[in-house]
């Protein structure tokens, strides 16, 4: 039965929750097809994750690989083929929580670097799991700056082979997952050597267990690298090589080829390898970054309905706490959120695949604006969504912090997407170098990518709102976000070129202008964001029901960035005072609205109950009741075993008699 | 032998880390004090922290008990008392890992709310260890607000008993520390009901596990409540009460009695436990946020200058990554925090040390001052100081993420903190009342307690910095933090009038108001802390080289708070857009200029490397080789366990077979 406090929130939804979900989904096909595939996992014991909060790391890790190798039945029984409709939902099906994803990485970089007579020989292999394979890039010492790499791979003609060597410790590759416990192959990224010449990075194929019994092969020394904040699931792994040799045929040679005298040889583009790793930071972005955020705001929503806590009129009953001011304005900008960045994925992918094709194509002109792209949003959303799952998680107080809650989980695991495919503040120096190009080049008259070409058109005008309801325009707000993002640009580049023209190098000068490259990176992505947004909701006339809901949150979204940083807009006067105050009266009152259809909103991104494994999101809203159910089958719940050897002596007062 | 790039920086300090670390102390005889409690503990193996990143809950808890009861022990052979002078580093030096600490809070609340009798049968009792004692306040759903407590104790003349009862499922007592597994006794908190009348929230001592065999005690359900973020060393429990009979003398009985005929006496005056509860909040700060701040800038900061990462200058030695602008900005302000927040606890126990000594005589004056002080402070540092940890970790990237770094043990520890003692929203919507009050009254002329007597004097000036080092007066900026309290204040307070005069009831009036409040409240917080900053640095005259550097981040501390929340300074017009470029460009000077004694502050904190358990974080620097002796001891360390059972069926290709 529904906890009534939750039911009455879904009496009164403005609009159809189904229909917001096919609209997420792409279509109400594309949820039946979710549905189906979310339904068969779930229905299948192998793939529960009841126990995950109560496991240790090797119980973790071995459920992950017992879950990799069932799937492979799994499709094969469901008919789902890796081209297939259902294949895109299956990760999000298992929470993520299976092993071998690296060796789909180990794949692609050798469909993508390898030679045909390497992918031939290679792929089937892989494809039918005769071998596991990992991606070694990263070393303890190195991981933003790959040409800073030092693992080598001397190549020796005399016996046709590369010879892989970890020359120091800082050189030992760290990290790559299923390399720990797992994998048999894995993909080395090493500095090449020919006749004492040094080439630079190149990929090489090196076999690290043995495929008979699994042991270490010669010169290989391999573990795993221990316990982090989270991803306890995967063996993420250490890898150090003491003259350990592999064919010539194992460097990837595609794009670079050694002959057998030693000649070396470059050879096609590596421009579509510069693609892969653009598409695969905005390809994790729905499932490592929205999903979390998405349950993490659907958990502390339906819990926040539930949970009553003091008084808001005296002599009432206790409160709701979403009915609290200060509860909305926590958690309802992270449901706005959460929505915008569906919507900016959306746009990227679409993007992305316009990108793809005119690659094949062999123009590469949108590259940098691709790459810009990319890059920042993939930080700026990462960051944000980050800084939302923590916002849920404390809003959630003491039942929060409870592993229970799966707010924890959610939380240490989104927070390694800061890290990893790119350091984030790496990545919106990134942004802001192409930003100041463009910026410069549209200055002069030069003609720019079009998700920029808005810098080239400085206007010095003023916010025309009047009153707080002209806040609501998107019009107003997505000017200002605008006006923004060419004020922090602008100034930045000015102060760039006052400090080389001051006799700075530029190197240095480029250091003392970062933390500012960075805030106009993040306004640059913020303004395209809302703008997005802004454009979606227009497109949605025929919805109309869905149309001002979503109105709504996009209002929401664009006022609480204004809110939260009002000074970027005070700066030059753009926005006054007394529309500052407008801009805060707008999004107060905007809080109570949406709040109203709060629990609906969350309810469209359709989640199980198995999928968000929280004892404070569930459906019906029975928070207290399944916590204590829960708690019951906690491994600490047995017998004290600090009893017979501590609490015994010291409750029988053997200390007394000190 | 120390890493030389971690030697080169201490080489540069421009003052005596020793004589700050005394300074830090309060003098160089407690720093030999502490040096010698962190000497006898850490030689001691058994309480060792070595494998703690690798300890199930179960062994943690475990580990936590052994060492609580060898502690005891320890203070005996070392003749420590717990009035003696090594008392307060013991858990420090212990870093908080270990159990019973509940049990002194026990102590505690007999000593503060027990009667003469009462003290004097349970405290020696207590002192003794002849049982365990908890405190079970909280319930499934009842955290904040402790007049909705559920769980009942009715009086029954008959026996002069009390019986007590969990009514239903949110009245479970839920998160008592020590009472899922150790406790023998614990305080329950109950409403009192006499001849079916409730006379509201009583304490009772309830005996919950057998003496001779820590069975439960009849009518008793109890047990862990399972996983959280952290806290594994902590059994915390939960605690149901089924028709448990308690006898007359167990109710807490100096403020209130009830009589064998079941009359209800109040005697004797309750603020004194009022101030109770703030000087707890006053007495975590420095044990549990500021030592975990602290610890995490030491971690990064001294693997900032260890990682060497990308060009600075093309043709250079990679650079350290504490020479990046972005990275300073990161870590240095929160050296500045850690700093500050240290200044302010000295404050604050100064002031609650007065305050004590007031109520001893019978003045109550200082009390809601005091309250508003800690509440808001508690709110403001638990929050600054938990996002500094985070940003610490993030700063390390991936190395942070491991757990081996340290850094994810700190920040989902000190995390709790925003939440225990009183949720942070709320403490800051307890100061903001008083703040409301004290305007009001303020500007009606009346008195008002010292800390805001400032809110009478409204200046509607501008400030009156000309160029960027103007803003190294700290009038300047001090006065800038006390105008923006003032007006958000006052603002609020003016929006909470308009709505109620508009004819708002007054609790909707003020919930509509509480985000703006919370505002207010932190502005007041910073104010204050920024002002006792200065006032330091001020009386630190005869220290001349301490002195300077610790000018230098009360100066960065002040601008770091208004770069980062430009708004609400430029708002009214107090500070121009012009002056805010100059706060910015001396913000920015400042990081290079601290950036060179970053080491040696952080070195002045005097952490041992046990004490930070830290792979990232030791005195010598040697990240790298920590990191991989470290994980070969990880007991993920073995042969794969998935192995046998998963890996060589699938690598033995019975899945192709399919």
């Amino acid at each position: 039965s529904v906890n009534p406090d939750l039911a009455s929130e879904r009496q009164t939804a403005s609009f159809s929750v189904e229909k917001l979900t096919a609209l997420l989904d792409g279509g109400a096909e594309q949820t039946r097809i979710r549905r189906a595939v979310v339904e068969a996992i779930e229905s299948d014991p192998v793939f529960s994750r009841e126990n995950q909060y109560f496991q240790t790391q090797n119980e973790r890790y071995e459920a992950a690989v017992r879950k990799a190798v069932h799937l492979q039945k799994k499709m094969h029984e469901m008919g789902w083929t890796e081209n297939g409709p259902e294949y895109k939902y299956i990760y999000r099906a298992l929470s993520g929580d299976v092993a071998f994803l690296l060796h789909r990485v180990f794949m692609r970089s050798i469909s993508v670097l390898g030679s045909d007579k390497q992918v031939a020989k290679w792929i089937p292999l892989a494809t039918q799991h005769k071998l596991i394979g990992s991606y070694a890039q990263t070393e303890l010492g190195h991981g933003t700056y790959l040409q800073g790499l030092e693992t080598t791979a001397v190549f020796d003609t005399a016996t046709q082979e590369f010879i892989l060597n970890t020359p120091k410790i800082s050189a030992m590759k760290w990290w790559p997952g299923d390399m720990g416990r797992s994998a048999t192959h894995t993909v080395v990224f090493a500095q090449l050597y020919i006749h004492g010449k040094c080439y630079g990075i190149h990929p090489f194929i090196v076999q690290i267990r043995s495929l008979q019994d699994h042991s270490l092969c010669p010169g290989i020394t391999a573990g795993d690298i221990g316990p982090k904040m989270n991803f306890e699931h995967i063996d993420n792994g250490y890898l150090l090589l003491k003259n350990v040799r592999v064919p010539r045929e194992n460097m990837l040679s595609k794009f670079c080829e050694v002959r057998p005298d030693g000649t070396y040889v470059r050879q096609g583009s590596q421009k579509i390898n510069y693609f892969t790793m653009t598409t695969v930071r905005i390809s994790l972005i729905s499932d490592e970054v929205l999903t979390p955020l998405m349950k993490a705001c659907t958990i502390a929503i339906r819990y926040s309905v539930v949970r009553r806590q003091s008084k808001l009129k005296p002599g009432e009953q206790e409160a709701k706490i979403l009915d609290y001011q200060t509860q909305q304005e926590k958690l309802l900008p992270q449901l706005a959120a959460a929505y915008a960045f569906h919507f900016i994925n959306d746009y990227l992918q679409e993007l992305f695949n316009r990108g793809y094709r005119e690659i094949q194509k062999k123009n590469f002109d949108m590259l940098p604006e691709l790459h810009a792209l990319s890059s920042g949003f993939k930080a700026v959303i990462t960051q944000h969504c980050t800084a939302g799952v923590e916002i849920c998680l404390r809003a959630c107080g003491g039942h929060g912090y409870s592993l229970l809650s799966g707010l924890p989980s959610l939380y240490t695991k989104i927070l390694a997407s800061c890290i990893y495919e790119g350091e984030n503040t790496i990545l919106l120096l990134q942004t802001a170098r192409f930003l100041i190009k463009c910026f410069m080049a549209a200055s002069a008259g030069q003609p720019v990518p079009p998700s920029v070409t808005y810098l080239a058109a400085v206007k010095h005008g003023k916010c025309p709102a009047k009153n707080k309801l002209d806040f609501l325009s998107p019009d107003i707000y997505t000017e200002a976000y605008q006006h923004v993002a060419v004020r922090l640009t602008s100034s930045t580049a000015a102060k760039l070129q006052d400090l080389i023209q001051s006799g700075v190098k530029k190197h240095d000068a480029w250091n003392q202008c970062t933390v500012q490259l960075v805030q106009a990176a993040k306004a640059h992505c913020h303004y395209i964001a809302v703008k997005n947004f802004a454009e979606t909701v227009e497109k949605l006339e025929t919805k109309a029901g869905i149309q001002k809901i979503m109105k709504h949150l996009c209002d929401l979204f664009a006022l609480h960035g204004i809110f939260s940083n009002t000074g970027a807009f005070l700066h030059d006067g753009y926005t006054s005072a007394a529309q500052m105050d407008m801009v805060t009266a707008s999004y107060l009152d905007l809080l109570a609205v949406i709040r109203k259809d709060a629990v609906p909103l969350v309810d469209a991104f359709d989640f199980t109950d198995q999928s968000l494994n929280s004892a404070l999101g569930s459906y019906d809203g029975q928070v207290y009741q399944r916590l204590y159910e829960w708690a019951q089958k906690s491994p600490t719940n047995q017998m004290s075993p600090a009893y017979e050897r501590y609490l015994k002596p010291l409750l029988h007062n053997t200390l007394s008699k000190l």
